[in-house]
């Protein structure tokens, strides 16, 4: 029985070795761990140790090592390898994580790396796919079974190949043009008689996805059908790789994290770790592209800057409009998105949306509406004051609902992320009706203001 | 070789089967699809076509429909069954699937249908757990194997008790006192000699977890060590269950789609389809939360109402100071509190981000405070207006980059979910300060705004 081992107190452990000169028990500690935490701790430690524990690793616990890493930290820890021990490194590593590292060299690098491999075929034919597809995220397809051998040959045939193969669960049968026919899973090879055919035990309705089929479509596929690994094949329906169910977890992650970034105005490729001038590239265009709508805002504000002038109570409460407007409306407006990204919510429902959102925005509206305008009436002792901010809340939070609705819908109907841009329309809209209906209304009941 | 069903247009054909009365048709088209995607499509139908087709469907038939639907979708089909048939089809199903389902009946009606199960065991034991924990997420155990036996015992055992078993990849072997001790792959049992013992071929160091552990950990446990399944364990090693990947894949959504809505500042349990009532409760009370900083922003410029009233100009720049920090402090929020919740950083890691985060802030400040400068300047043609707002801007990016960095760390180590809290404190931070610098400096160079 194995507790999982606190991460920080194994790291403690390393570097108490390494503190006291002690490589080689550092060495041996790391060895007793998992490879998925001595590989975490690995990319924890500073550089130089790095490349002293580095240089104590066998070719294969190095493989095993990269595994495990994910791609900022493999290029990391490759920096301390020579070109050689790299490639020799690369040829242990499962293809599909031997290419993502490549990825992650200079083009130059790796193109060396490549020509010292005594294995490069599949490495390098991996490395042809885009990232965010099936075929990037894929690996090298394993040995594959004959419909008409018996479960006798078959097993045999898993003796000879599959030894050093990774855990697997499905086998998959090919005819001989190598195009997938059929699936098999381990249990009906064990249950099945060793006379029965693979043909005989095999599943036919096998799903499959193309190369070049969205990495997000992949994961929906292996969701929707619980599926534990998928297999890609080409345009002749050849079998060219599988992709496993902890790349698609990645996926899934990953595409979480984007959404999250995208709803937040800033690059998708956001990482805490950026380098500085990278952090900047990710998050001021999009400060830009708001300071233009915060423009169109105040745009409308200095319309009524002669109201303001005999009301200068009217700028305290300006924040209030637009800030309950700016949230009611980033509320419809995640909830849209992020029903849009699980498949909950699609543009056919806008109608159905619309007037749920606007109901809820009503309510919502006539409830902060009137607060505010109590809150305001006695604070300033002015009852219209109160009046015209509630209007203006109320109308604004309407506003905000169908703005919050309309904006995520449009952009999926134009196969535009909604997440991509929504938050800047939605707020622009809120903004400029908060400002339009509290700045308005003020006017038009300025003589009971004053 | 399957292509993934387009959904809506299955469901067309489906819809006119039922418009044109032919409910037979209907019924034999759905069993030609995938049960997923023939579940999908009834959860899809009005009421009254689901419960005319489920009246046609056999018990092992809706077992089915009912493991492919989520919580919501179950308890709506479940209305057309009357309680035997119902036990009928809960016996069939997985026991988690079961737990699940009779967890979204009203409490009385899943007492009488456990009541009328015939194997109500096992699924009354799985509810007994909280909702959220590994206890709450894990099925029963499959049928063990023990060390002593030989691969060709083990066989044998599979074929008597694994024929009606839903895929599977891992067998556990369990000691007398039913303690977990070792895992055997299906790999290995092909691959071994029909003489060779389960203890021989066995893996010793098996990861497990407590039934108690929240389902995030068992997602992270899952991850970090690459498995398809855990097992779940009671205090004296026990195995209670297990938990597959595609429970651990809905936690992940499930917690990515809580951290985005408690980032748009609404309830974690929001949904698109809540009743109005429901969606009111999940966004008021955060509004109204909202309102109460944003009257703390009010107050502040109302300190400065004598300003205003003389160069009532600075109303139309005050959405520009406190948008822009508005929006810098998301950014930075953002990112920190996604970076936490994948564990890529940490409390201890505060001064490390808070200097990389006030470096992209002073970077970024100096961009959008020259730029709403010269606007400023060019558009009211009063350089001193340009630079009362620019270093406004510069300051208030500074401060939105420092509290998008403690905000978050302080309650992360309060043990706080750091998506809960993050938004309100720092756009209170962003707009007091905003409102602060900008029309403080305002009224120290006055004499040079009028």
């Amino acid at each position: 029985m194995v507790d999982p081992i606190e991460l920080n107190d194994a790291l403690e452990r390393v570097s108490a070795f390494l503190d006291g000169g002690d490589l080689a028990g550092a060495v041996d500690y790391l060895r007793t761990l998992h490879p998925a935490d001595s590989a975490e701790i690995l990319a924890e430690l500073e550089p130089e140790e790095q490349a002293s524990i580095v240089d104590r690793l066998q070719v294969g616990e190095l493989a095993e090592v990269f595994e495990q890493l994910d791609e900022d930290e493999m290029a990391e820890v490759a920096q301390h390898l020579d070109v050689e021990m790299l490639a020799d490194v690369l040829d242990e590593m499962e293809p599909d994580m031997a290419a993502d590292l490549l990825g992650e060299l200079e083009p130059e690098q790796a193109a060396e790396v490549l020509e010292q491999m005594e294995e490069p075929e599949d490495v390098a034919s991996l490395m042809t796919f885009a990232p965010d597809t099936a075929g990037g995220i894929m690996t090298s397809p394993p040995p594959s079974l004959r419909r008409f051998w018996t479960v006798a040959e078959a097993t045999s045939f898993l003796r000879k190949h599959y030894e050093e193969e990774e855990d697997f669960f499905y086998l998959y049968v090919l005819d001989r043009h190598a195009r997938l026919i059929g699936l098999v899973n381990l249990k009906s090879i064990i249950l099945a008689g060793p006379e029965q055919t693979v043909e005989e035990i095999m599943t036919r309705n096998v799903i499959s996805v193309r190369a070049s089929a969205d990495q997000e479509e992949v994961a929906q596929l292996l969701q929707r059908y619980d599926l534990v690994s998928l297999p890609v094949v080409d345009e002749e329906e050849r079998l060219i790789g599988i992709v496993t169910i902890d790349d698609v977890i990645d996926v899934i992650e990953e595409e979480a994290t984007e959404d999250i970034y995208r709803l937040a105005q800033m690059s998708p490729d956001s990482e805490i770790y950026s380098p500085i001038p990278e952090a900047v590239r990710n998050r001021l265009p999009w400060l830009v592209v708001n300071l233009g709508t915060a423009f169109m805002a105040s745009a409308v504000v200095s319309l009524f800057e002669g109201t303001i002038a005999q009301a200068a109570v009217l700028a305290a409460f300006m924040p209030i409009v637009a800030g309950q407007g700016g949230n009611a409306g980033t509320q419809t407006m995640t909830i849209m998105v992020r029903s849009l990204a699980l498949k909950e919510i699609e543009p056919r429902d806008t109608l159905w949306a619309l007037w749920h959102e606007a109901r809820v925005g009503i309510i919502n509206g006539l409830t902060v509406g009137v607060l505010v305008a109590l809150i305001a009436w006695f604070w300033q002792g002015n009852p219209y004051l109160g009046l015209v901010i509630g209007l203006a809340m109320l109308g604004n939070l309407i506003v905000a609902a169908i703005a919050g609705v309309i904006v995520p819908m449009v952009l999926k109907s134009l196969r535009i992320d909604p997440a991509l841009a929504s938050s800047i329309f939605v707020t622009t809209c809120t903004d400029i009706t908060g400002f339009m209906l509290f700045l308005g209304l003020a006017t038009y009941f300025l003589y009971y203001l004053l």
